[in-house]
C-alpha cells in the first residue's frame, strides 16, 4: 500500500486528526491480538483510548515528552515527565508503583544540565512517591533529536480506596465501572476541575516567545496522586481525566462521546487566571484548548460533589477547583453557557495551538 | 553545579563509559527513594542495572530505539521494539504480560511508511503473544528528530517454570537468587549463548553503508520468550541478560563483575556466522563487541547444561546455541582461549563501534 499522505504537526496534538491516525493506522493492527486475550486478563484496553490499560490488575500507561524549551517557567522536562505519568496512572484509580525513565539525548548536550534534570525527576518523584525503578540511556548524532526526548512509564495497582469510592457511587445509582474510565458518565453527574486551565501551555509559549506577561504565569506541572486519592477516600467519583493535549476542550469531548451522552458547562464556572484569559484574548487562543499538566477533570454523582469538591479545594494544588457543570443528554457534545447568556460549542480541537508542549 | 562536560555518543552505547555516567549522574539522585522504598516490594531495584526491575511481583522494563536506518535486512525498528522489550522481561524469568507503544513522529514522514512499522509490531507481537496495550504519539517539527524514536516498555509475571527452574539449581549447589540475575552466576557455572554473535549490528552497518556483503548477512531481532521458557522448563538456569549494545564482550563482563567472578571462554565454541566474521575482519571490529538483537547469554549449573542447549537448540531461533566457556575464579574478568592456544582478555567495550543499531 503506498500513499502519499505525510504525518502532520496535528496528528501528534490530542485532538481529533490524532484520534483518527490512531484508529485508522494504529488500532486497526494492534487490536486484534488484544481482543484474543482480553477475555482473559485485559480490563481496560488498548481501544478503550483511556490514560492507562489496564492488565491483571496492573494499571499501565506511557507517555514521550518533546517539550521546548527544556526549562520554563514552573518545571522542565523533568518534573513534566514524572508529573504526567504518575496523573495518568492515578487518574485510572491505581496508586502509581513505579516508574520507568527512557532518554534520548543529543550528542554535545551538557552533562551539568543533564544533571539538573534528573535531580528535577528525583525531586519530583520523592514529592510523588514514586520510585523510578528501571531506565534507558540512548545518545544519537548531533541533529538527529532536538537536545532530549524523555519517555516515562508508569505501573500501578488499585488505589485501595476505589472499591469504597464505587460502593457509595451505587448508593446514589446504577454504575456498572470497575475503573475511573472516561466512559463512565451518566446523566446528572457534576463536572469538577481541579484547577485553573491553561496555565501549562501559555506559561511555555510566553516563555517561549518571550512575551512581556511570561513572568506571571508559571506552569502547573505537578504529580496529583495525593489529590486523587483525597478525593476517593470521599467517595462518589465515576470517571477522571487529566486535561493535557488539548486541554480541557478535547477531554470534555472525549468522555462525552465515550460515554455516550453530552456535556454543559458554565463559562463564568470555568477557572481561569487573569493572566491566561488576556494572554489567550490576545494571541487569539481559546484557554479551554490549551494543555495543562497538574490539573484533574472529575466526573462525580450530584450528591457527593460538594464534598468531593471541599476535600480536593483543601490541597494546595487544588485550591482553585470548581464545579463547571453536568453530564446531561439535554445536550449534543459539550456546550458551554455563555456569561453573557448565550451558548456555544466547544470543540474538540483539531490540532494543537501550541506544538511540543508536553 | 556548572561543568564544561558534554554528552558524548559513548555515554549511549552500553559500555563503560554509559555505566560510569549513569552511576555518578542518575543514580545517586534516584536511588535513596528505591532505597526508602526497597524493605517493602521492589526485588531488584534500579541499581542493580540488570535487564528488568522487579517489584511487587512485576517485571517492569524499558527501552527507546533510534536504530538508523529504520529498515534493515531482517526487521525493522518496529518488530526491533517489540522484542528488544518481550526479551529484557524474559531473561529476568518472567512471562511477558503486555507492552507499551510510545512513538515520537517528524513531521512530515510518510504515513504508509509509518502502517508498515505499526504492521510489524503487530506481527512481532502476535509471534511473541505479547500485546501492545497502551500508547502515546507526539508529532515534533521537521529537523527535531531523525523521522522517529519508539519507546517500548514492558511488564510481566514470574514465569510458572521459575520456581522449579531454581529447585533444580539447588540441587546441585547452594543458591540464594529469586529472579535471573546477572549478578547469579557461581564458581563451575556453564554459560551458554543461544546462536550466532554479532548479526545484528554488521547487518545494519553493511546495510546502512552499502557494503557488498550486505546481501548475505540479516539481522537476528526475533522475541525468545518461548526459548527461554523452554530452557526453564529442563532447569538449572541461574541467570541470563541479552548482549544488545556492547555485544558479548560487555554481557560478559557484566555478569563477570555482578557475580563477583572470572569468565572463560573459549573461542572456538563461540558462534560467529562466516560472513560476520570476514565483515568483521575487513571492517576492524570484534564481533564479541557487536549488538544482537536475538540472542541470549545463560549461566547454567553445569550439570544441566547439556540438556538446556539440546532444548534450546530444538527451537529455529535456538538451533546455532553454543556452551562457550565457565564461570570461574580462576581467571580475573573475561578471557577468551583462543584458536591458536593464547589467551586475550575481553574487555567491556569502551563505547559502541557502530552507533545506532538499536
Amino acid at each position: 500500500m503506498v500513499d502519499d499522505e505525510r504525518i502532520m504537526l496535528s496528528h501528534g496534538a490530542g485532538g481529533r486528526v490524532m484520534q483518527e491516525l490512531i484508529s485508522s493506522r494504529f488500532l486497526n493492527h494492534l487490536e486484534p491480538l488484544c481482543d484474543e486475550m482480553k477475555s482473559s486478563k485485559i480490563e481496560v484496553p488498548l481501544g478503550a483510548m483511556d490514560d492507562g490499560a489496564v492488565i491483571d490488575g496492573i494499571v499501565f500507561t506511557t507517555d514521550s515528552h518533546t517539550v521546548k524549551p527544556l526549562f520554563f517557567p514552573g518545571g522542565d522536562i523533568g518534573s513534566l515527565s514524572v508529573a504526567g505519568t504518575v496523573n495518568d496512572v492515578a487518574v485510572m484509580g491505581a496508586d502509581p508503583l513505579a516508574l520507568s525513565l527512557a532518554m534520548v539525548i543529543e550528542n554535545g548536550y551538557s552533562i551539568s544540565e543533564l544533571e539538573r534534570i534528573v535531580e528535577s525527576i528525583a525531586r519530583t518523584c520523592e514529592l510523588a512517591q514514586v520510585p523510578i525503578i528501571t531506565g534507558d540511556t540512548k545518545v544519537v548524532e548531533n541533529g538527529a533529536i532536538d537536545k532530549m526526548v524523555i519517555n516515562t512509564s508508569g505501573i500501578g495497582r488499585r488505589s485501595e480506596w476505589l472499591d469504597g469510592n464505587f460502593d457509595t457511587v451505587r448508593e446514589h445509582r446504577d454504575f456498572k465501572g470497575n475503573w475511573l474510565q472516561d466512559s463512565n458518565l451518566s446523566e446528572g453527574d457534576s463536572i469538577i476541575v481541579t484547577g485553573t486551565m491553561g496555565d501549562h501551555g501559555i506559561a511555555l509559549l510566553s516563555f517561549r516567545e518571550g512575551y512581556q506577561f511570561s513572568s506571571e504565569i508559571i506552569s502547573d506541572v505537578a504529580p496529583l496522586n495525593k489529590l486523587i486519592e483525597d478525593s476517593l477516600k470521599v467517595g462518589g467519583v465515576v470517571g477522571m481525566k487529566d486535561p493535557t493535549r488539548g486541554g480541557l476542550a478535547n477531554t470534555l469531548n472525549e468522555m462525552a462521546e465515550k460515554s455516550k451522552l453530552g456535556i454543559l458547562i458554565h463559562e463564568e464556572a470555568v477557572p481561569i487566571m487573569s493572566g491566561v484569559q488576556s494572554a489567550c484574548e490576545m494571541l487569539g487562543l481559546d484557554p479551554l484548548e490549551i494543555g495543562n499538566e497538574g490539573k484533574v477533570v472529575m466526573g462525580v454523582v450530584p450528591g457527593l460533589a460538594q464534598e468531593v469538591l471541599e476535600a480536593i479545594k483543601r490541597r494546595p494544588e487544588g485550591k482553585d477547583a470548581m464545579i463547571i457543570g453536568t453530564a446531561t443528554r439535554s445536550v449534543r457534545g459539550v456546550v458551554m453557557k455563555t456569561v453573557i447568556g448565550g451558548k456555544r460549542m466547544v470543540e474538540a480541537p483539531i490540532g494543537d495551538p501550541i506544538p511540543r508542549i508536553c
